[in-house]
């Protein structure tokens, strides 16, 4: 069996998720490395419908993922998960129930990512046409240990990528 | 990529899907085959709280299990699938979406199925305690094409086994 991995992008809306998701997943495509980018919004598309925003719904929509994410990786896949996934204890279920798990902290302040405000979400959060978001009126729960942090306030996105890539160089050996 | 391809179980409850399945899995990762096996009611509890057993609730869940079929095809394993799945309509949708696809009619009279009754749920329908039961007070549309067809109460396991085995080989040149 091959080494997979599933490297999971934590980080509050607008802080670059995507972003890094896509760059990397490139990165490891060229290498001709079986990569699959499984995106939090996408896979709710497909798994959650009937799935709300209350914590337990976006809990269980986090365990969906995870539950996705686990087979891919036991096949030998790297696994590129972008989800806000604000909840400490239901990374931490993931992490345990997939095993070969590391965790990408997406970090930038609030004010930036609220600044940047790509899908307009925070705008609609302040106005209040959106409840429960994280950063704004719910928690987000910073990881204690991230295998790998970026401050997308302060590195470029290559910065980033790279700091991504030498992780995993050194953790896969490839 | 490898050859990934998804073979799909279907029939009558007592039919024969799990015991095939199982039996298919352990001739696939004899040979170190990289191989999965899903099974309908497993992967519920996984991706199907909320889910009922409506037509439309059993659709979704059957399309869940297609997604997470089709990624795990798509990065080359060899995803075995039972479920009941008695609606043609979405078996078809399935098949579309994974394009790597093959459809195991796993095919026993309902009499007969209902004789086996391994995990009583015919004696239930029958009581009326369970209601929508495929076979009883529910359809089952059986395939109209499938790759493989496996008569339960006319072969021995072994004799299903070889068949679909056959068929994997000339599919997969394997």
């Amino acid at each position: 069996m091959r080494n997979g991995l599933t490297l999971w992008f934590t980080g509050l809306s607008g802080a670059g998720k995507t972003t890094l998701n896509r760059a990397v997943y490139e990165r490891l495509a060229q290498r001709g490395l079986p990569v699959e980018s499984l995106d939090g919004d996408e896979v709710r598309r497909y798994l959650g419908r009937g799935l709300g925003f209350s914590k337990e719904d976006r809990d269980e929509n986090i365990r969906r993922i995870g539950y996705v994410a686990g087979l891919l990786t036991k096949h030998g896949v790297l696994v590129l998960v972008s989800a806000i996934s604000p909840y400490e204890a239901v990374r931490d279920e993931v992490r345990e129930s997939i095993g070969e798990f590391a965790e990408v902290y997406v970090n930038a302040p609030v004010e930036v990512c609220e600044q940047r405000d790509v899908k307009g979400l925070y705008r609609k959060a302040r106005n209040g046409e959106l409840r429960g978001f994280a950063g704004i009126d719910d928690p987000y729960e910073a990881p204690q240990h991230p295998e790998v942090e970026c401050r997308t306030d302060l590195e470029t996105v290559e910065e980033s990528v790279e700091k991504i890539i030498q992780y995993l160089e050194l953790r896969l050996a490839c």
